[in-house]
């Protein structure tokens, strides 16, 4: 598809953007907020703000859009009153599209339609620090893929030492189902989870809090476009399917993991939470970030062969907090989407290939993301080594697994040529297990 | 709890129903049904009708318990006008019993209240075989376990020879996450699904048409009540958050699964489709058919510890209607739920024992079903050896795994002292792959 207008990147705003702000008007990404006046509102972030689309829609704003794509029309303004942005991806690429470009028209520097709107601009536009951001989708389906190179050989060597990489690895980007329901946005608690596993040595499993507590770094595509059962997606119209990107923590409890996992897959060692970011920044905004992927060897099969670069350069970062600390979280990790070995296009037309129906709002996230390099790793299981080699900290902390008051925060974004399009944050602190 | 009055061996309905029909009064399942002119309704199964629940609701046929439950009261009649039973259950145990009660009283023989009342019979009492069935819950989570020890050894036989039963299972409920938008209500075909598996003795994997489809009997659980992220519930309150049962088969195709499936488990070669019964089957009327279950041996930990009987003895029956065949279908396998090693109650209180939240709605499959003796096993990959000693039927028709037009059916019910209480059937025909 053509580059949007929206993408230019010569715009400026009439709102006041730092150049190291996540959301400058090129990303315009979508959220949902919620206010104690005004209840659950579709919105879009611009520097600090968030710009309350269904106000925006209430006062005619996306009008002049209404009447060319009139799903959208039908719609508004009620789609943008939801608790979450599935309605409005039901509504199609053509609908997001315009509602991107027409919000990046209305905050451009020489537009006076809003700018000079005085009552408008007091209505629509909200400082983030003043609103509740709620989990952007309703995810009906999640799912958990694992296309790190790097993240799979490291997991494999520890559990199968002597098959680190399996043999189908390289030939399909292998995934699991998780568990929708259990996750939260940004800023929620987690609270540790007890379970069954088996101490080191041990013969017989023991039941209580998990001892090795952990996060991973990871970033999820939002299905926009659904499918109908039976129907395939070729692999050059996969992106047709994907809205956006967001950052994924998916929590995990490795003893309680490593004890259930065999012969089917991850359970309770994952699906008591994980944590996505609450702005969703579209495919569109990542255009200028195409980069080729890694070289695949062997080959994949026709279904998974792709023409154009369909990988992402999005720089990640892994931020800690210990529990008790004041000083700043520090920067524990820093890698790329761009180490991913498999792309969303290929992950979504794998997943598609069997004929299993994709639906507006599902969730697909990466696999944890690791690079080649040690301090680029997505989760303490590689960073100390299953905990054996604690990362040293300030104050002679020593940081194996998670201890209850730490705080994670994941933050992504990628940058070229003095453009910066962010995908913010997502936080989360580790609360001691229930009595 | 005590013995519903609805369970009372005794009690006959003025509607005629014969002694081998699945719903005599003592069943009284639930199930969501549309016709062209009245859309979705909640009914209940009694012989060979259903009963509109909002028909009833409108001519105040539920009045009288809607003021000793207040929820129930403010949510009729619309509760049963919806296309999935979800919003009912919300209302709570309170509510889905005194309806079952209810609909009890309104069916004897000798309440006049309905049977004479002409133009209100017209009204409610629709004849199955006039309406469609719809799938019976919108399931915002799928749950498969894998609680058969039979299954489990002989699948872990064919994958792994050297060691068949992992040293996990009989320590906890396996299960994995599955996909909850592929699952339909019975009579929906199934297309043969596209994948990629690696033939025998080929080192590189191809894509195509699955050449090992296969079914696997199953029960189901629905949630009734849900619980809040981060909230464990004890083993003696788990059966209070179970609605009721259906019937599930969960279509497999063992190469695409076999080549997939390690490390995390089940994912393609299972998710394009499930299919379930449409009538949900309360515990309620289940209660008369508790057995002990098998002797567990190690004893579980103590949050998988129950004292009373929490099995339920079940039949169970496979039927194939082989492609192009015109006699009656022929039973394949039989076998019942109280092999299973693992009760609903120790899975339910498994899966919430590290905070991970439940639905009203979500479904939590068995796992194949498979005795102990040649003719019970609940899948052809178990029947056949994986294909390689297909089953002999009339008109020397070999079945190893399942054929384009072959059709499937799963029965089960339950008898003691004259009392049948049955699941009804699930039944699917196998579709040719897409083009």
């Amino acid at each position: 598809m053509p580059a949007s207008p929206a993408n230019d990147p010569t715009l400026r705003s009439w709102i006041d953007i730092r150049p190291t702000d996540d959301f400058p008007i090129q990303n315009l990404p979508f959220g949902v907020m919620e206010t104690p006046e005004w209840g659950p509102r579709v919105a879009v972030a611009i520097g600090g703000y968030a710009l309350d689309l269904y106000a925006c829609a209430q006062l005619g704003f996306f009008d002049s859009i209404a009447e060319d794509v009139p799903a959208l029309g039908a719609a508004l303004p009620k789609v943008f009153r939801r608790r979450s942005l599935n309605a409005f991806l039901r509504l199609g690429p053509l609908a997001w599209r315009a509602v991107r470009e027409r919000v990046s028209e209305l905050l451009r520097h020489d537009n006076p339609t809003l700018r000079d709107n005085e009552l408008a601009v007091r209505t629509c536009l909200l400082r983030q620090r003043d609103v509740a951001m709620l989990r952007p989708v309703k995810p009906t389906n999640y799912v958990d893929f694992y296309s790190s190179l790097e993240h799979a050989t490291n997991v494999g060597a520890m559990f199968r030492p002597d098959k680190p990489l399996l043999p189908n690895w390289r030939h399909l980007p292998i995934a699991y189902h998780g568990r929708a329901n259990s996750i939260v946005v940004s800023g929620t608690d987690v609270r540790r989870p007890q379970g069954q596993y088996r101490p080191a040595g041990q013969e017989t499993p023991v039941f209580g809090p998990t001892q090795q507590l952990d996060f991973e770094l990871e970033t999820a595509f939002v299905v926009g476009r659904g499918t109908a059962q039976g129907t395939a997606v070729p692999i050059a119209q996969a992106e047709d399917h994907i809205f956006g990107l967001l950052l994924f923590n998916d929590w995990s409890a490795r003893d309680i993991q490593s004890w259930e996992y065999q012969p089917l897959g991850p359970f309770l060692g994952k699906n008591f939470a994980s944590s996505v970011s609450p702005w969703v920044v579209t495919l569109d905004a990542l255009e200028p970030f195409r980069v080729a992927g890694p070289v695949q060897e062997p080959p994949p099969l026709p279904y998974l062969q792709t023409a154009s670069d369909q990988h992402f350069d999005i720089q990640l970062e892994v931020l800690i907090q210990p529990a008790g600390s004041t000083v700043a979280p520090l920067v524990i990790s820093h890698t790329s989407t761009k180490h991913l070995y498999w792309s969303m296009a290929q992950q979504l037309a794998h997943h598609a290939s069997n004929g299993c129906p994709l639906d507006a709002g599902d969730l697909y996230a990466s696999g944890t993301i690791s690079g080649p390099t040690p301090g680029s790793l997505g989760s303490l299981l590689e960073l100390t080594q299953r905990g054996t080699q604690p990362l040293l900290l300030p104050n002679d902390l020593q940081l194996g697994f998670l201890r209850d008051g730490d705080t994670v925060i994941l933050r992504g974004y990628a940058e070229k040529n003095g453009l910066r399009i962010g995908l913010g944050e997502v936080r989360g602190t580790v609360l001691p297990a229930a009595e």
